[in-house]
C-alpha cells in the first residue's frame, strides 16, 4: 500500500472511531454537585479561556498546573486535622508503654482527648508531636500505620471512615480539570507522609504530586539493608509563606489555578495571582448542618486575613452552603 | 443505532486504525547508539520483564519510576560541572563592580580560571559560591540568567554550546523508557534552579521531575508584588545519602531504575536495589578521545567505592568506549 493511501485510511478510521465514541456518550451535566452561580461560572470560564486554541490566554498543557490545599479544601478537617486524630489514636495505643506521658504535656492533652488545647498549640507543635512519636521508624512503616488507621478508624460525628469525608464537588472539579489536561498538586500543611496515602486513595493523586510539611529523614543501613528513618525534628513547615517556596522547590513553575480555605493558603493564592490569567478561590465553611461553619474564630488556621483579601481582590469564595448541593459522596448503602 | 452495534463499529475502527499505524512504522533498531552487549541486553530484558502482562515481575505504570543523576550521567561534566562554569562566567561579569574579589577566595580562583582548586573545595563550597553571588535575585531572574548563558556560552574543548554535550545514548534510552510508560526524574547534586532549564531543554523533562540541591528561598513582597528571593544560605545538598532522602521527599516511592556515575550516586543506587526487581547502573567514563577518561583519581565526586560496589553486587557498568558507538549527537552542520 502506498504511504499516502495508508495514511488516508488510518486517518479516516480514527475519525470514524472518534465519532462512534462521541455518539456513545450521553449528555452529562458538568460538575453536577456545584449549583449554577458565579463560582461555577468563573471556573468553567477560566478553563475554557485557557484551553481554547486561539484564545489570548491560551496555555499549553505543561502550563496547566493546579494546586489545592488539603485539609478543609479537599476533605473535612473537623473536629481536627485528620493527622492530629491519627496521632492521638497512635499515642493512646502506645500509652501503656509510656507511664511518663500521664503527666507530660502534650501527651496529657491527648490522653484527656482535649482537641481544643492541642489545636491552640499551633502547627509547629503538632509536627513536633508527630516527630516525637514516630522517631526511629522507617518511612515504609509509617505509611503502613497510616493505611491501617485509614482502614479502621471512624469519624466521631459521622460514624463513617475518614476517607468518606472527601468533598464530592472537589472530586468532580478535579475530574474536570484533568479532562482538560491540568496536572493536580496537593499543597498541604499536614505531613507529606500522612497526606500521600490519603490523596492517592481519595483523588488518585500520585505521591510525587503531594507536597507537605516534613520531618527530617535519614538514610541508614539497618542490618545491612538501606532504610529511610524518621528523626525527631521538623524539617519544613509547608504553611503560609512556606507554600509558594515549596511550590517553587517541588514544581518549579507557577500554578495558574489554586484553591485553599484558610490564612495558611493566602501567600499561595497571592503567588498564583501574579499570573496574567489565573483562578484562585477559598472554600468558605458556611454549612453547620451538612459540614461545619467556621472562619475567623479559630485558634489556628483561621480564615480571616485571606477572607478580607478575597473580597478586596475579587478572589472567588466558594460558599459551601450555597454553591454545593452535595458535600460528601452518597454512602455506599444509600 | 443500538449501543452494542455502535460499540462493535467503534471497536473495529480502532483496531483497523491501530493496524494502519503499525503498518506505517518501518522496522527500527532499538537504541541504535548502544552497541549490542550485556548492558544493552540487561536494560531491554529488565524493561520487557516489568512491562509484560503476566510476568511475575510486572509493574503497573505508576510504579515505573526511573531516576538519573545529571552531570556525567545525562550530559558531560568536564572540565567542571556546567553550573560551576556558569557561576565563573557570572562572577567575571560582575567583577568590575566588586574590587574586593581580587583578593578574596574563592573569587581569586575564579578570576585566575583555576578550576581544579575550585573543584577540590567540595560541593558544599560550590553551592556557597552560588548562594553568595545570587543573593537577593528572584527565582525568575535566576532562570533568565541560566537561559541566557545556555544560549551564548561555548564549551572550551568542543567549541560548541554546552547543550550539545548531551549523551545521545541517554536520549535514546529515555525515549525507550518513556515509550514503556516510565516516568523519568533527574536527581542531581547541582542546584535545582540551574538543572531544570537544562533538563527541560535537553530531555523535555518537566521542572517538577527535577530534584537537586537548593538554596534557601524566601517569599517577599517587592513593590507590593509577591516574589521568591534567593538567600545566601544552602538549604539542601542532594548528594550521597541525601539522594534517597530527596527521592522519598519529592517522589514518595522507590524508583526501580537508576543510573549514576559517581560515589555521590551510591546510596541512590543502593536504595533502588532494595526492590525485588530493579535495574541499576553506573556510567564509566573510559573514553578520553571522544569524551573524558576518569574514575578514582578526582578531587571530588570520584567513582571509587561505587565502582567496587558495582563489581561486588553485579550492578551494570556502562563502559562509554565499548558500549556507546556515539557519545554526543551529530552537529547540526554535519
Amino acid at each position: 500500500m502506498r504511504p499516502a493511501l495508508r495514511q488516508l485510511i488510518a486517518g479516516a478510521c480514527f475519525a470514524l472511531a472518534a465519532l462512534c465514541c462521541l455518539a456513545q456518550e450521553p449528555a452529562k451535566v458538568l460538575m453536577p454537585s456545584w449549583n449554577p452561580g458565579p463560582v461555577k461560572q468563573s471556573i468553567v470560564q477560566f478553563v475554557v479561556d485557557v484551553t481554547t486554541n486561539g484564545s489570548p490566554n491560551y496555555l499549553s498543557s505543561d502550563q496547566r498546573i493546579a494546586v489545592f490545599d488539603g485539609d478543609g479544601t479537599l476533605w473535612a478537617e473537623k473536629p481536627a486535622y485528620f493527622q492530629l486524630l491519627f496521632e492521638m489514636d497512635r499515642i493512646r495505643q502506645l500509652a501503656s508503654g509510656h507511664p511518663e506521658w500521664s503527666s507530660q504535656y502534650p501527651y496529657t492533652a491527648v490522653l484527656d482527648n482535649d482537641v481544643n488545647t492541642l489545636l491552640a498549640s499551633g502547627q509547629k507543635d503538632l509536627l513536633d508531636l508527630v516527630a516525637a512519636t514516630h522517631t526511629g521508624i522507617t518511612t515504609d512503616q509509617f505509611e503502613q500505620l497510616v493505611l491501617e488507621w485509614l482502614a479502621g478508624a471512624q469519624h466521631p460525628r459521622f460514624k463513617r471512615p475518614y476517607t468518606d469525608l472527601v468533598y464530592q464537588p472537589m472530586l468532580e472539579l478535579i475530574d474536570y480539570l484533568r479532562a482538560n489536561d491540568f496536572k493536580i498538586f496537593v499543597v498541604s500543611s499536614a505531613g507529606v507522609e500522612f497526606t500521600r496515602p490519603f490523596a492517592q486513595y481519595l483523588y488518585s493523586i500520585p505521591p510525587e504530586q503531594v507536597i507537605g510539611s516534613s520531618i527530617e529523614t535519614q538514610f541508614q543501613l539497618r542490618g545491612g539493608k538501606p532504610a529511610l528513618v524518621l528523626l525527631p525534628k521538623v524539617d519544613f513547615v509547608d504553611d503560609g509563606p512556606g507554600k509558594p517556596v515549596a511550590i517553587q522547590r517541588f514544581i518549579g513553575r507557577r500554578p495558574v489555578f489554586a484553591i485553599g480555605n484558610s490564612d495558611g493558603d493566602r501567600e499561595m493564592l497571592q503567588w498564583v495571582a501574579t499570573n496574567p490569567r489565573y483562578f484562585v478561590a477559598l472554600v468558605h465553611h458556611t454549612d453547620a448542618e451538612r459540614e461545619w461553619r467556621y472562619d475567623r474564630n479559630l485558634p489556628i488556621d483561621k480564615l480571616d486575613r485571606a477572607l478580607d483579601e478575597a473580597t478586596s481582590r475579587g478572589w472567588s469564595l466558594i460558599d459551601m452552603k450555597k454553591d454545593w448541593n452535595k458535600v460528601f459522596p452518597p454512602q455506599a448503602n444509600q
